[in-house]
């Protein structure tokens, strides 16, 4: 019996594919600095945890579809915080960012719809087209340029009769790139003039660096029929496992269609609801403090990737990866060979190659993403076998 | 700027589309008994509430795409005991039986395939069935005969070249049916005949009454590759807002392709899984105490039912739903009514008009479906509001 077309077509996660690799490597004893996820190793802020720790509830119920009224309106509160006004009803919380995209898509796009995406992209943009059938149409940036948005003319030469979105990840992952405000309006503008929607993928909205701002899609005037942001709080509480994120935008049919969507799931994961809902009024300690330390090993690892050879790697200014063009032909071997073959004192590493970011064929084949989501003393590790692997990998390979 | 079409088309839920209704008379001091919802009175396993009460990790971690190792390895015994061999690879952990069912069309059907469903079934198939753009095509079951499946004739009448699988939920929710294992194993022969895909919803495994047995689709031979099976906690362990489930198959290359899915979305809730995995060793007793409640609230609501004049209603053998059909012409107005218009000490009655659990138009319009997730003495003064209502309201609009 065979499989659906799309069973066949989906894309294997860049992030997520050398797993069985590393796990094979795992099962040999050897320990593996993990930059090819975005998993902090920052701890969960202790109000978050605390909500598991004394849930009293004798049911775990099902909640909302919309998510919890609590939560939805401490969010007004929040996102009021970074300039964006809203109300409870344009909120619909999400089993994390993930299903948040798949609602964008569904509802912007019918099958066969393209949508406009900067690339290199968050890598699982793919396997959610897939599955909502919309084709990815992308607009190449470039690591020599720090992955800056081409001008107007170029995106507009991606648009058809089939594009019903563009849609962008700002702070960038895997690029790093931030969008300035003038470039969010520039895009707003291209939508409003060409009547397309822009989904904006918001999840890294606190990690940005040397004095850079972020802003919002829904923070530019007139996007209210025509913007939607999604986010998520698995960055920015260090919290990927609980799974909570949201859709958001102020057209109201179109949330009246994403509530229908949300509905036949039901509703997203509940104490972890709560758990989010405990960190609307964190600290701003907090993110100094986090911040100041992703900065930190942000300089590190630029630093380090400086001394290599050829390579290309600007610094980025926000989210917490960094793309390196290398001196390769194939990173994808390299990364897998780095888990098979090459070791320190029982260690090395893992990362993600960053073809799979790229929807172009051909485009990311000698780049890898890094996730700087280590300490400092990890990632001295880790930078060093980096560096030695690729020495010697280009010595058998490449030479 | 249009929404897609699947926007416009996606059926509100029959379940939660009242809520309005609902909320509206509980701001006014009206108490609601909700029998429109599965959600169980029932307390969750101390087990597993535990399990966040004690939780003490520092990072709230992504888990495996396919769920953690540890649950997927007692769920393989939790199966062993329901007859159902299976190893750990067969299972993918899903964020609830909603994810489960959306992978299984994905990876079975193109958009514009068919499935064939026993209708009435489970709203909410309507729901994902637009989402990942397959049709579903009704096998009309009747509320005078308790919804027995019917002849093999009828069946392969609907099977065109457009055919993808077959759906179905057992025991069935919204009609309360267990097909008999003679029954599955003849719907099992009917798939491989035509090489079809059978999908399995199980999620009410354990509640089956008056000494009936539960048949799963993995519990026949010759399913390996066309067998899928749906499977969640949500009410198996009380614990709709853990949002665990999982998608069941031995067909290898089929789970490849869930985990390309499953990988995009990255991992199901992490903590919820280790709340999950925590109830795999609950004693038998616990089971054997709910089922004799629910088997309790069934007999009670069932005999409640008769008392009313030209009712329709068999008794279910399984799951916690009653269908009932009634000597009215629009259920859904009448259960808006109810919400709006009808009290009896300040209290009303919510549950869903059963209209939306059929595809074929038409069908449904005078029948309800109750669930009985509540305590008898709840459900004593909700049938009361129920026959009340329904007296009343056939005085204002039947007469």
């Amino acid at each position: 019996m065979k499989l659906s077309k799309r069973a066949n077509e989906i894309q294997e996660s860049p992030i997520r594919k050398l797993m069985p690799f590393a796990n094979a490597a795992k099962a040999q004893g050897v320990h593996i600095y993990h930059l090819n996820i975005g998993q902090p190793d920052i701890e969960t802020p202790q109000e978050m945890r605390d909500v598991y720790r004394t849930f009293e509830d004798k049911v775990l119920a099902y909640g909302p579809s919309q998510g919890l009224d609590l939560y939805r309106s401490n969010l007004v509160r929040y996102y009021k915080k970074h300039n964006i006004a809203l109300t409870t009803d344009d909120i619909i919380v999400t089993t994390a960012g993930s299903e948040a995209l798949v609602f964008a898509l569904l509802v912007t796009c019918n099958p066969g719809d393209e949508v406009i995406v900067p690339e290199p992209f968050y890598a699982n943009y793919n396997g959610f087209a897939t599955m909502t059938g919309v084709k990815i149409v992308p607009l190449t940036t470039y690591a020599e340029n720090g992955f800056s948005l081409p001008g107007n003319e170029k995106i507009e030469a991606l648009i058809t009769d089939k594009t019903a979105a563009i849609m962008m990840c700002n702070p960038g992952n895997p690029t790093g790139a931030v969008y300035p405000k003038s470039e969010i309006a520039r895009i707003a503008n291209i939508a409003k003039k060409n009547n397309l929607y822009v989904i904006s993928d918001e999840v890294y909205r606190e990690f940005v660096y040397d004095g850079h701002a972020h802003t919002s899609i829904l923070d530019i005037e007139g996007m209210d029929e025509l913007g939607l942001m999604v986010d998520s709080i698995s960055k920015r509480y260090s919290a990927c496992g609980a799974r909570i994120g949201c859709l958001i935008s102020r057209n109201k049919d179109l949330m009246a269609s994403v509530l229908k969507f949300a509905q036949a799931r039901l509703c997203p994961p509940t104490i972890d609801q709560l758990a989010a809902n405990a960190c609307i009024d964190i600290e701003e300690e907090y993110f100094t403090n986090i911040i100041s330390e992703y900065d930190n090993r942000r300089n590190f690892v630029y630093e380090e990737l400086q001394k290599i050879d050829d390579i290309i790697c600007l610094k980025p200014t926000g989210a917490f990866y960094i793309i390196a063009k290398l001196p390769i032909s194939d990173a994808d071997h390299f990364a897998k060979w780095m888990l098979t073959d090459f070791r320190i004192d029982d260690e090395t590493l893992m990362f993600a190659p960053a073809a799979g970011f790229y929807a172009s064929e051909g485009l990311g084949k000698n780049e890898v993403r890094l996730a700087y989501i280590l300490n400092k003393d990890k990632l001295r590790k880790a930078m060093n076998i980096f560096q030695k692997g690729l020495e010697k990998y280009i010595e058998i390979f490449e030479k």
